[in-house]
């Protein structure tokens, strides 16, 4: 059977997102490169696989999907096994925990701090001056956020419970980016919150991803 | 059995999104007024129902959820029948294509339309001067984005596939505000859009959900 297929770099925030799922579960994979200065992004055969031009795109035979999340829900569904289990969809209130801090991640944690990584990164796509008022409103926001997982990860050591799961998952690849800009020291505050990353990045499939993701260095 | 509370106004889009997914599996539930001018949202007791203090919160005997989302993955995962299956997670593909266009709705749907509804809603809120310059870049991403649908939808009958999901019923809050808004003529320019919203509107619990909702008048 052939491997399925990601299109678009490990080095962007939702493609690095679809290929942790697809480490963790141990699926066998190809990334295929997306050539933006070309504008392949917006070419006739990128269109069928995101018909909104955008990355990742994935292939799985005759499947065509797109949006980060929904692949990787499908990766992890697909090559669900006992050991590896990221849904919980078996239990409705692990997986509806599950749900509750992914979309969490979706809708509080990354508008908190994805400006930041943004600013503060080197990148061709930022080496505008940093904006200081971006990112003194996206830390006091993220201040606020990382109390509230502060309190939650004190009493569970993953975000949905004392299980990993797609939801801590679905906070690497932004808190990779974050912890190359100046204002890492900012989780020493949060000590639990600290402790369940250093959890996270110590797995083999984040290792691996890590690898593979140019920091963006200020 | 207790039936299950939300809280937080069907008026709030977010809310909305919950009842109406409680309405098609024909779940039983009590709506739990927020008083927002007291500050109820920020009160211990509700910080308890949500960190974040936003609604909706759900509860459901001991299990406490937030997130709206979430909490109607749940509902629909909890009172799913064979004739009312709005996630289709028995099957990879459909659910894939669920979580497709659910995604899109989040991510790429409503921040397009959602900051026309704001501007040009009559509440207390956008009593403040329309900002054109808003509203008219967001028509502009929205109409990018209703050709997407029209493709799609002149061959599905649904954005998921030839079958109603939760991936549809997601659009339903904004597009219901936004038809009360002077721009609700854009969607003639879209025959299958405008087909596939006069369907979702057909449905009894659409209908019943949609005389709760104080429409927003310019």
């Amino acid at each position: 059977m052939a491997p399925v297929k990601v299109f678009g770099p490990a080095m962007s925030t939702n493609v690095a997102r679809v290929l942790v799922c697809l480490e963790e579960v141990g699926a066998e994979y190809e990334v295929v490169d997306i050539d933006f200065k070309a504008m392949e992004h917006k070419s006739p055969e990128h269109l069928v696989r995101n018909p909104f031009g955008q990355i990742p795109a994935f292939q799985d035979g005759d499947l065509l999907l797109f949006e980060s999340r929904a692949i990787a829900r499908y990766v992890l569904r697909k090559y669900k096994k006992n050991e590896v289990d990221l849904l919980r969809e078996g239990d409705l209130k692990e997986a509806a925990m599950v749900d509750v801090w992914t979309e969490v991640d979706a809708h509080t944690y990354n508008p908190a701090i994805s400006p930041i990584v943004y600013e503060c990164s080197s990148t061709a796509h930022a080496r505008l001056p940093t904006n200081q008022t971006v990112v003194d409103e996206s830390l006091e926001k993220l201040k606020n956020v990382l109390e509230v997982y502060e309190a939650r990860l004190s009493k569970h050591d993953y975000l949905a419970g004392d299980f990993v799961s797609f939801a801590d998952l679905n906070h690497f690849p932004y808190t990779f980016y974050f912890m190359a800009t100046p204002h890492a020291a900012l989780f020493d505050s949060y000590p639990h919150v600290k402790a369940w990353w250093e959890r996270i990045m110590a797995r083999p499939a984040v290792k691996k991803l890590a690898a593979q993701m140019v920091p963006k260095k200020p």
